[in-house]
């Protein structure tokens, strides 16, 4: 361990890996170090919830490098278990903290990729067996190991974004019963209230106990784990927080970088903070969100990755590259329904002063006459001045196909028109010969004028 | 019956059917006729193949609807078994043949939606019992028949284009061993070389006996059928031929109709032949290509629902929509292997002058980690000089959502530099956290000056 790094990247999952071996590509002989938290690096998190179900085998193959291999592959260097606790920017160093050390290291190019934590709401039971979070790795060993220890036949899981839904997904797959709670009227964030409706009506016809409008009061634990809500009292075998995540920041509290209300450190298009030399990427920071104009909150496994590869390469050669910004597209499903959205909703569009207009439309995936042709819903947000399309929101089967052509019309500010006018392959597997986003095409177009 | 409609139709499967009912849409008022050569109308000649396999459960669920149904709903007169023999454009009208007369019907505008049919090849065997062509309802009926009856245990498929593909996947499913002739060196028309490898002999480990730069010379019916080519002689208990389609205009010839070499009409963006007061939809038409700038033969159910909707509105309200054109998109599979394609191939964006590049990319179709991650190859063809994307050329899994962005792209004149900047959604089911085509942006990036 040096006591000066070229480039000095706290935090190394996907934004810091990603940023290390980016600045790497550029400059090979540079020295690079990673200081990580946590006793391991570049897991992928966002298949946390699938080890819980076996779709991913083990909590291993979540891992993309060891410190050991990143290190020998990408030349950079990775101390595990070191913990930064504070900074000093006039003389450019962090503190950090290992297992039995302390130690300022100083840096040429600072890059913060620390991600966040989740929200721990302040419940005495915390920290007993039982009850858990979904973030790290560990979480999913100490999850299955009491599946298999306890056996437990109910589980609630507090908070209805997209963690705790395939969390109710895979618990659901186990055979453990669910209750999902849910302090907000609806789950999974900004929904068209369509869209919501249909997706939380498949999964309460699918074992869950849905509570929405339920804000948890207390947990208690008896024999089993009482969760207190202002109406009732559910009795449970384990609990799974999932209300959120704030950004790992702590450390730089006072020390004048800008940041949002949550503790989000802001970033311009170059991932440069406000202070000088010091870059930030991954969910530690903000995104740009192209169509509100904003510097927003969206703590992603893909933004991560990329922004971490802007940090990495404009640390080294200057400001070269930019992070061009997010729509906020998501994608997730619950058994055989799958849920996706990009761009604004139609609120978010009002509130932005459009001439707002949508169309709501169902069809099937694929050509009715063929095998398990399944039902799509789509809701799409336009200006109606323009045509232009501001969003699209889908429910049902096979919709991923149709997100990515909302996503691509949104990036070239594409309207209904030209959206009617494009020649999607057809074949009667993979669409309908009108495929569903032509037909919304063709009668937002009556709408816009 | 009159002997005078506003708009007369000749040909009502998808594109003759879409103008009649877009024409009453517009004007509910007038006498719209249609006139079929066939005993039923508006059928999905593309779900034909897969009644064999039973992903289409009958025949009957290919028609959208019966003669007396469309007459009903839509407004239009419907006479099947009436063929166009000779049309007076002086006159105005349509000489048609019924099984007991003949009949001009006279017309304000026409609509020429006479479709396609096969080319068969001379030889003496055509029409025997156990030789098939894939292009009508009835077909798949005689097929159906033919195998419950004689329990072929082998078929010859001569044509390797799309619907040759198709049929060999359903009769290799049905147990039935294939071998499939292609007179070119490669099957499925304009493809590239790398894709056409990886989806080739996926078939022939899945069991079609592929025989390429194969020109069959005779075909011998003795106790079975001997297909001959050049270079062997192959016995099977049954024939289908699918090596192309020809457009249905024989009725125009000698009339001064504009047409391609192979008889196709040639229509503008309005559907207007260079007839007065004539117009012509799908497969008996052209289709205008963006990209090469030429009227060129793409018969499609897509593009032949679009043209005859636009052909239909057109002839009642003067020319008010235009049809914007095709880039060729195309998407079929063989059991698990899928394969589609969007724009140009290297070799034509070569012949169009541009500064051609390409990458080619393997990538996983979902999460590494994630259960059932197949694989997906992908081959980009794109301007060096302006970044601009020019083709898209998938084979794999899960292609359908990656090639609808390649589609959107060509429409919106998006660069490679467009697509790396794009904000996918992601979530391990449904995509690895670098989407297989911003791997392919991203190396596209380093190759545009």
């Amino acid at each position: 361990m040096k006591n000066k790094y070229d480039i000095l990247i706290i935090g190394g999952v996907a934004a810091g890996t990603s940023a290390a071996a980016s600045a790497l590509r550029e400059n090979p002989s540079l020295n690079v170090a990673i200081f990580q938290k946590e006793p391991y690096i570049s897991y992928g998190g966002c298949g946390l919830p699938y080890v819980l179900n076996g779709k991913v085998k083990e909590v291993d193959d979540l891992f993309a490098f060891t410190s050991e291999k990143f290190q020998e592959k990408k030349g950079a260097e990775v101390y595990t278990n070191y913990e930064a606790i504070d900074v000093d920017f006039e003389q450019k160093y962090v503190l950090v903290k290992g297992n039995m050390d302390r130690r300022k290291i100083f840096y040429d190019k600072l890059i913060i990729s620390t991600g966040a934590s989740p929200i721990i709401p302040k419940f005495d039971v915390w920290g007993q067996e039982g009850i858990f979070k979904m973030r790290n790795p560990s979480d999913d060993e100490e999850i299955l190991n009491f599946i298999e220890k306890n056996k437990p036949s109910h589980a609630t899981i507090i908070g209805g974004g997209f963690i705790g839904v395939e969390v109710a997904e895979v618990l659901i797959e186990s055979g453990i019963k669910v209750t999902l709670i849910e302090a907000k009227e609806n789950i999974l964030g900004d929904i068209e209230p369509e869209i919501h409706d249909e997706f939380s009506e498949y999964m309460i016809k699918n074992g869950v106990d849905l509570k929405t409008e339920s804000m948890v009061e207390n947990i208690l634990k008896k024999e089993r784990f009482i969760v207190k809500t202002e109406k009732e009292s559910i009795e449970t075998d384990m609990i799974i927080i999932s209300i959120g995540v704030k950004p790992n920041t702590d450390f730089l509290l006072n020390k004048n970088v800008n940041m949002l209300k949550n503790k989000a450190i802001i970033v311009d298009n170059y991932m440069r903070t406000n202070i000088e030399d010091v870059y930030a990427a991954g969910d530690c920071a903000t995104a740009y969100n192209i169509l509100s104009g904003e510097d927003e909150y969206i703590p992603l496994g893909t933004t991560s990755n990329k922004q971490g590869k802007i940090a990495g390469k404009n640390a080294v050669k200057g400001n070269v590259e930019e992070f061009k910004g997010v729509i906020g597209s998501l994608i997730t499903k619950f058994l055989d329904m799958e849920y996706a959205k990009t761009g604004l909703t139609y609120e978010k569009a009002k509130e932005l002063d459009y001439n707002v207009g949508s169309v709501y439309i169902k069809a099937k995936a694929r050509a009715g006459y063929y095998e398990n042709a399944g039902n799509i819903s789509f809701k799409m947000i336009f200006d109606r001045s323009t045509g232009k399309i501001l969003g699209g929101h889908f429910v049902g089967k096979e919709i991923h196909s149709r997100v990515n052509i909302i996503v691509s019309l949104i990036y070239s500010c594409g309207t209904v028109q030209e959206l009617y006018n494009m020649d999607l392959p057809y074949s009667p597997p993979f669409s309908p010969v009108w495929d569903i986003t032509l037909i919304a095409a063709s009668k937002a177009m009556k709408k816009v004028k």
